[in-house]
């Protein structure tokens, strides 16, 4: 039913494996462990670490600006919100009254501007033992491969959403089979909710935020040209489970690395990692 | 490991088993179909209606309003979207160039006011046998019965939310077992993510959003005083579970029946159950 997995120095798992550039560490440990409220140490984690990249990499997944519009970052700053976005009041910043954070109150109507993570859906869609990836035409990480995934819009589900950037970006009709994984990215406020899916027709046809579509064999599949950690780990948790013989669900939390750039797709923990 | 379950009008499921009012419906189906892009009928859905209640429901769990501030229901709607939030400009609805949607776009600065769907995260606790649940000491549904659960916030993952709302509503310190359901509801643009866990201790406190805190034995969850949908089909799947021997990760979508009120909780089709 619900595995707790506990493997410690796994210096043959999948990264040591799949990765061709060298790295300083001595392999990576992977611990599946229970949350504890205020007391998970980082270190009961299941970590996956990789130091060196060169690759250009930015966790956001914004859509691409236009001539006339200019996309905003998702993650919050409340601090940067200055006015009400219904009455055009200045904003004040407090703790409001029986709450714990600082918010963007508005001094004239009083309402409360709350700023809180944004869900990326996506698919991993098998087709003839070879994964579908996109090649990004747009930044952040332009020229790098990910699965089709994008924001969830108000007024669809998770799977929908899914599906409609899988048809967005890949041209690519699609039937969702399972959940996979939510893995959390809470320093840019994001999670990342990915179902595996198969395509209803072998057709692909690269959207405008896609250069290229393509379909990899798991031993092929370009992991030096990732565009996020969150598809990094997607991939390899999927290659582990294949292997396995067990397809699961996953859910985890992704840490970037202390004093690493976003650049450093391999540069993160995958922390209280649970798998069903 | 992925379960495609296909159960047709099962009139002996949980629905008819555990509820005491009459209703006029003739049982219930339980399907657990594959999404397909622009084709899944809602006919063919994990349907679970009941049309009688009297209970006082919203699908909102907005936090309470202070004597200085309003708490902004959390589902968007574009048109309300006056004000650029960052520099006070005007805002004009339009479809920026590359989407597909109407946004508020600032006339000014030119940012877009992206709206996306809220994540409320919260715990499913099981100690002794019983149920941990709270009572309401705020609208909406006030004085029902509910999970604590509340609003993600940025820079916490999904588990860490839950854990912090349980001490807040509970005041009970929990460890996150497992993930146990992603539950969207496109309509009111939230997701409920409901993880399983423990109490690492046995004590209890209401916190000031909660009037009180109990243990219900599975039998005696009171199914006619709770707060919302959400709720209502976390509780139901999880004692199916229980009842099967197998507890699995449940993805599934809320829709709403059509011509009935929020207060209406149990008018609702379940719809995409996927199980893992």
């Amino acid at each position: 039913m619900i595995k707790a997995l506990q493997i410690i120095g796994c210096s043959s798992g999948f990264i040591s494996q799949r990765l061709k550039k060298p790295h300083s560490g001595n392999g990576f440990s992977l611990i599946s462990s229970k949350i504890s409220c205020n007391s998970a140490p980082k270190s009961q984690s299941f970590r996956l670490i990789q130091m060196f990249s060169t690759q250009s990499q930015s966790n956001s997944d914004a859509p691409s600006p236009s001539s006339t519009s200019v996309a905003v970052p998702s993650a919050g700053n409340v601090l940067k919100i200055k006015f009400c976005q219904w009455c055009g009041g200045p904003a004040k910043h407090e703790i409001p009254a029986g709450e714990e954070k600082i918010r963007a109150v508005c001094t004239l109507c009083g309402k409360i501007a709350y700023q809180n993570p944004i869900m990326v859906v996506g698919c991993l869609i098998e087709h003839d033992r070879k994964i579908l990836l996109c090649k990004r035409n747009i930044e952040p990480s332009f020229g790098l491969w990910t699965l089709p995934a994008g924001y969830l819009e108000i007024g669809e589900s998770a799977a929908e959403g899914a599906i409609r950037e899988t048809w967005e970006e890949a041209g690519a009709e699609v039937e969702v089979i399972s959940p996979f994984s939510q893995l959390d990215i809470p320093h840019i406020g994001q999670t990342y909710v990915i179902f595996l899916a198969k395509l209803k027709k072998p057709q692909l046809s690269p959207g405008p935020e896609s250069s290229e579509c393509s379909l990899f064999e798991l031993d092929n599949i370009p992991f030096d040209f990732l565009a996020f950690s969150s598809i990094f780990i997607t991939l390899n948790l999927y290659i582990e489970d294949v292997k396995s013989g067990k397809v699961k669900f996953h859910y985890g939390t992704i840490n970037k690395r202390l004093g690493t750039g976003p650049s450093d797709i391999r540069a993160f923990t995958l922390d209280y990692h649970l798998q069903v």
